[in-house]
């Protein structure tokens, strides 16, 4: 297990299971030295931790934790491209989409339950470029959705 | 012809013309080893294929053929600033946003159009990371709007 | 003073300070040969320029206003973490998300506010791929969010 999933228990979370590729895209893939996930819904162990509108049928406190989950999945997502978690060198840029009614305005204390996970499992290298902002609906009735965009050491070669 | 827009040509599509930059944003933009899309519309023939709310004033089919629409912009646009489009080495990242009603959820059926094509015309090339979410409204009542990234062989040179 | 703030006090604008570090999301991040910005909100002086849905409580005019502050303040978090603006070879990306009714469709427009803004000042380097969405709201009640990538000389070498 590797310093990074160390940390993740120590919080008393963990990461999911590396997730299988779809049919056409695929949960992250690696370009020169960046990582780029698809977006990762809330989902642990195969159910939606909540479904619906946050600040409407799902509660601050609940957004956030589901933006934590996302997160993780985000992270295992990554992990299904690099060896190691230990080799991202920075957290670069989170998109944290909230599904929220036209009177809800605390997209950023959800995403906060992404971003201090981040900080706390990476440290330095967890501070990261962050947008929050507010859909009218998100896949499967997800209530929160993240991407991440991660700086790793290591770079893949472009083809020739 | 490229092999690409014969792979195109051979599902029955067609490459709409280069798109012509406007004022002061431009169809795409190439830098390092990356293109960049602006958000592409699901306009064929110079006629929006269809218009409002996925779910409510358009169809799920109508969405995934919208989708469809916003690839081929893309691509379109990302010929205006490269070569040839075999020169992709590999779609990156694809973000699909969706004019959505607080109760539509299947985002992810609407995107698939966008992922399938990419995923007949590029083969392996086409994997790529996704993410999929509902918008209030997009410009001109547009139901999908389209952003890309890929990635090409050769870099353009930063600036010194 | 750099050239590219004098070209914005040309315009009758101005930098806004640079913005202190929140705790786990930092204002703009470099990696490589880029700059991402975190979500702008159009702030001026600690307060926000309007609140509310564009085409409803904000009109088309105050939306251009908006768009133009996030500008302003996206660059003031990009001096943040270079030297000098001058050193920008490119605004690569601009995200401009757009707090709007489901029957709002105006949302390039408003984006306009914020590309010509950028082209006034950076000229050739201020073309730019660009999407334009719709959310059903934002941070604060912000009527419109903006997110910059950016293309600077120096690149940042990686973590080894």
């Amino acid at each position: 297990m590797s310093r990074i999933e160390r940390a993740v228990e120590k919080l008393g979370l963990q990461l999911p299971p590396t997730p299988k590729p779809v049919a056409s895209y695929v949960p992250a893939i690696q370009t020169g030295h960046y990582v780029h996930t698809s977006g990762q819904l809330p989902i642990v162990n195969g159910k939606m931790v909540a479904t619906g509108i946050v600040g409407k049928d799902v509660t601050l406190e609940q957004g956030q934790e589901a933006a934590q989950a996302c997160v993780l999945n985000a992270l295992a997502a990554i992990r299904s491209v690099i060896v190691d978690l230990e080799e991202i060198s920075q957290i670069v840029k989170m998109t944290v989409f909230i599904a929220s009614a036209p009177d809800f305005s605390q997209q950023p204390e959800v995403a906060n339950g992404a971003s201090h996970l981040l900080e706390k499992v990476f440290g330095d290298k967890g501070s990261h470029a962050r947008s929050a902002v507010g859909c009218s609906s998100l896949p499967r009735n997800a209530p929160v959705e993240v991407e991440l965009t991660v700086e790793i050491h290591e770079r893949v070669e472009f083809d020739k």
